[in-house]
């Protein structure tokens, strides 16, 4: 079978096109040539064995290519990346070509028992594992240097020939989606599994997190409600909400690892097996030999890197952290102009003005946190991690230190330096709705208009053209290539978590977060879903277990928020009453119920199991029996010397 | 080979005597030869394919055989538990029969590349899954019920046909590792390897543990002298204490995991696969299903057991908790009676006086502790906990509980109700070092005194009996199986565990606690070694890749003596001084230090990893070569399905 493939042409009668390679303009002949050579040769010569199609473009400058493999490639392929899948008996298993019959599902003529975004998820990792054998250079291109073992497919991007790597939408899988997703109007849940099947397991992750998160909030929001309308201000309502919210918080964040547990348990995810990591493609350094692997690549002194962070990265975000303090005091000055305006005219014109200076302080909060995500990006691929995941760690960590004293410090000096809970109430409602709005407009509404327009631009282009065969192919391809790249949960997850910031710190303030965070999640959840369908190309699906270092971040915020709604219940006047006489015991009364509630909440995680009793059964299951097979090997092992 | 074996009184020339089997006095005949018959039996026909010989005791009555094995049954046992052994290039990997020749130090002549201790755990190991084909009892007992899969020792040991089960010292070992270890004056660190190769892991990591945090607490014994001697008690020298102090202790708990983890490497026990486990030997119930293994075996109600958990033990644990209250407001009683007698007619006799009730208190409180550790074992072990693990777990927990409010609770009630720092120091001076001259008596001393008395009543029995050939075997024999049995570092690891709590917890109050703590451990070590050596039957090893339960018990302590030391500090006359004019900004001020001081803990344990980088590299290039293996297996079915 492998014989029958020729190398530019390879056409199979049914070839699906899976994932689309688009090469810079101009790329030399003998560089496409020899990179679908490489793409389509046997694994034995070094290969990836794939299937290779180029797509004709009207205009002809382009080099574009289709990426498919044969089901029996991609069965392999499934086996090599480690993906699990639900067996006969409703276990998971890690995929084995060999074991293939006694999956559920698997029909050698069934072309659905990998998903889309699976193919295409092996597709893109055999073709990251490319590797340059004895080349020294990319052919035709002196200056891109190769070695033995360096990916082929990222010294091709980072040198500037491979443009992009993008899988296919599947338009009929997306027209099905979008209607169950957020085409009708229904009260359901989302359907996660489907999602999980066309995006892959880290975005239906994020918008399982989003719903249950949203979930989670509405009894909050319920019982805030009253709160708001009545102004209950008694001591032990108020005590009684603070301390359900603090509670619900910690509960909510334990929960969800075991719902996520159970999701990822069924997706397969949870079993699957790291794969080792390769440097990241910006990494770069002088050639050497890596400890772990005792291959020849790039090597970086750690020392250098350390230097990095710490002598240019941490004053950096010191400063800017200053900076963001600066402006929050000028914010003051104005909102102190503000108050001395209205109080100097009264009028409709000055009590609206009395909301600007929040407004303009929310707004230029959602510029500074962009212009300093640019700056942390860029300084922390400066700092020249080798690995992804620690690029990731440090940029979150510089990004959400910055965000958190950004968004929360006025709030912070405003209830503990001013005691003004009028205005800190008023901030609260102003930062938290305004920064909702900005968030879902220039998040999904703005670029939703432009694709719209170019979409429209660009179909009475090709309408204009007369070509026949292919149309709709070449027009999918020329439509899908041009939209936004979708860059990762990050914003989004970032979002969630300053909002968990707005409702969870001063939640005993202003009950009413709660509401306007479930009403801003509900819109979110569609103009996310709107956004991955119809904005962005259709992303490389991840495998992932968990959220990995936000439920750290959920779980941090939800301490610190501990200890703020303590304080604030401390300083609230009806509680000084019952302290009236003296001062020291209403402190050492809230620092102990502080401490018991921290005491508490800790002991929860402790108890509250991360994974469900169901999970840790068929976990305990596959365990045993692994061990049960080695045990089998060994006595086969065993037996085989007695008799010789 | 196999084949030459004979049923009762296989001897072979180089047979080595590695476990004893002792069974009752007047076990039945066929009892006998069916046991020894599965010991010997061929692993294809269910047996332990193991060495037995019968040891002939001039009384008669007891029936003591030897058990031991040939060196290929030990090397392919080492394969069956796991043991990970280093190879030729200095890394460790899982010992394999067939890969045996890339291990350091193996050759076919070489006995001593497993360790004794290894060879012991391996028997037991094998003995221990020594299971029923279609036996339905023991031949000879019909009470002693059997089903498929249960194993035969385990019910051997519980209807008390089979007496004990130990490993036979090594005389001309032991003599030489008491040398090294304790027999000599040196100033050197204990054999550490060497105590692994004889005792095991575990009972090695305690020893570790012991002596890495005698050597971390020199440093707060060294700063802590000045402070006594000359009285600093300035407000600056003393918070920097109290600082240090913190710093420190999360420091050394944070590094004891790196060097854990540098030991346990190089022991192998860091890579070592956990082995699946079975049912504790009293665990019982109704014969069901087991959902994990799909075997048939006793299955417990987990409702039941929770019920037993909530509605009994909870209760009696908190009965006990406020009986430990009460007894200490007695001693608060009698210590206001001592002092009145003092004052009444002062006299060198009365000023002793003082200090008895402490005495008497301390006293009272160790055999409060070891009541209680009765009565909890007894209930945990009621609660029917199908694992060993779970039962641990739950008696730690019933036993740390109690006995941190059985040592500390008149500690707290003095600092903080009392407010009485004179009280405190000597209070925590007197339980500090009765219990630890009560602990070094009740543990070592006495026991070696007994041992002592026994072995020489023992000589002169053996010596007045003419007997010839064996002779020392069975003098050893009857020696040791009449020594008291080792249960485990559970003892050990609670002594320390409180002993951090006196020097921690108040340590800015007492600051010569550290310098008797470390006086102590010294002793210990000693004491222990010779307890180990010369007191107790040589324990089973028991491989372990860390202290387990122990590092989160003392992580807990170093939080709570923040919060203690932090208001010790706050209380002080110095500190009252310098915030004269506002008690409100005193206690402020403290709560601030206390949260940002644990933030600190917090952020401290978080950066500095548990793993050395050195062995993260080393496990990172094992899990890079698993993977390679894995991708060469697929591709060899890639090549081989192809071939077809």
């Amino acid at each position: 079978m492998a014989e029958s493939w020729s190398f530019l042409d390879t056409f199979e009668p049914n070839f699906r096109p899976l994932v689309v390679i688009e090469l810079a303009k101009g790329t030399k002949e003998e560089t496409i040539e020899w990179f679908t050579k490489r793409i389509v040769d046997k694994k034995a010569n070094g290969g990836a064995q794939l299937l290779v199609k180029p797509l004709v473009m009207e205009n002809g400058g382009e080099h574009i290519y289709l990426v498919g493999a044969s089901t029996l490639r991609l069965l392999l392929g499934a086996e090599t990346v480690g993906l699990v899948k639900e067996c006969n008996d409703n276990s998971m298993r890690t995929f084995t070509y060999s074991s293939r019959k006694t999956f559920k599902d698997f029909a050698d003529d069934n072309p659905n028992f990998l998903t889309m975004a699976e193919c295409q998820y092996i597709i893109k990792h055999e073709l990251e594992n490319l590797r340059a054998k004895d080349e020294k250079m990319i052919p035709g291109y002196p200056q891109a240097k190769l070695y033995p073992g360096k990916s082929i497919v990222r010294r091709l991007l980072t040198s500037g020939i491979l443009v992009q790597i993008f899988p296919l939408h599947d338009r009929e899988e997306l027209k099905k989606l979008c209607h169950t997703w957020y085409g009708r109007v229904k009260v359901d849940y989302q359907p996660l599994d489907e999602i999980r099947c066309y995006f892959g397991e880290t975005i239906a992750l994020y918008f399982g997190f989003l719903e249950y998160f949203t979930f989670a909030l509405v009894p909050m929001a319920v019982i805030g409600i009253p709160y708001y309308v009545f102004a209950w201000e008694d001591y032990d309502k108020y005590v009684l909400f603070a301390t359900f919210n603090l509670c619900w918080s910690t509960m909510i964040l334990e929960f969800w690892k075991r719902m996520c547990a159970t999701m990822t348990y069924r997706w397969g995810t949870l079993l699957m097996k790291r794969q080792f990591e390769e440097p990241r493609p910006g990494f770069h350094g002088v050639l050497g030999i890596n400890p772990v692997t005792g291959r020849e690549e790039p090597v970086y002194s750690s020392v250098k890197r350390q230097m990095r962070i710490y002598l240019v990265s941490l004053p950096f975000v010191c400063l800017c952290l200053y900076f963001s303090l600066y402006v929050m005091m000028i914010y003051f000055d104005l909102e102190q102009w503000a108050l001395d305006y209205h109080e100097e005219n009264e009028s409709n014109f000055s009590s609206l003005m009395l909301f600007v200076p929040s407004i303009i302080y929310a707004v230029v909060i959602e510029i500074m946190n962009r212009i300093y995500r640019y700056a942390a990006e860029f300084l922390t691929s400066w700092e020249n991690h080798r690995l992804e995941s620690s690029y990731q760690n440090h940029l979150v960590l510089k990004v959400l230190v910055f965000n958190f004293l950004n968004c929360f410090a006025s709030l912070f000096y405003i209830a503990f330096v001013l005691f003004d809970m009028k205005l800190l109430r008023q901030s609260l409602a102003t930062l938290l709705i305004t920064s909702q709005i900005l968030n879902q407009f220039a998040e999904s509404l703005l670029p939703y208009w432009l694709q719209k327009r170019y979409k429209k631009r660009m179909k009475k282009h090709i309408c204009s053209l007369k070509t026949d065969k292919d149309l709709p192919l070449v027009e999918q391809v020329s439509l899908e290539k041009e939209m936004g790249t979708y860059v990762g949960t990050f914003d989004d997850y970032l979002e969630l978590f300053l909002q968990f910031g707005y409702v969870s710190l001063f939640s005993c303030v202003y009950p009413l977060a709660a509401v306007f965070a479930v009403l801003n999640n509900i819109t979110e959840m569609y103009s996310d879903a709107l956004k991955m369908c119809r904005v962005y190309k259709r992303p490389f699906a991840e495998p992932t277990a968990n959220i990995g270092v936000w439920q750290l971040a959920f779980e941090t915020m939800s301490v610190i928020s501990v200890v703020t709604n303590c304080i604030l219940i401390g300083m609230s006047p009806q509680v000084n009453a019952l302290f009236a006489d003296s001062k020291t015991d209403l402190i050492l009364t809230v620092a102990l119920a502080e401490h018991l509630l921290l005491a508490l909440k800790f002991i929860m995680a402790f108890i509250i199991p991360d994974k469900p009793r169901s999970i840790q059964l068929q976990l305990a299951k596959l365990e045993f029996e692994s061990l049960e097979a080695l045990k089998q090997q060994v006595r086969a092992t065993d037996v085989y010397i007695r008799e010789k």
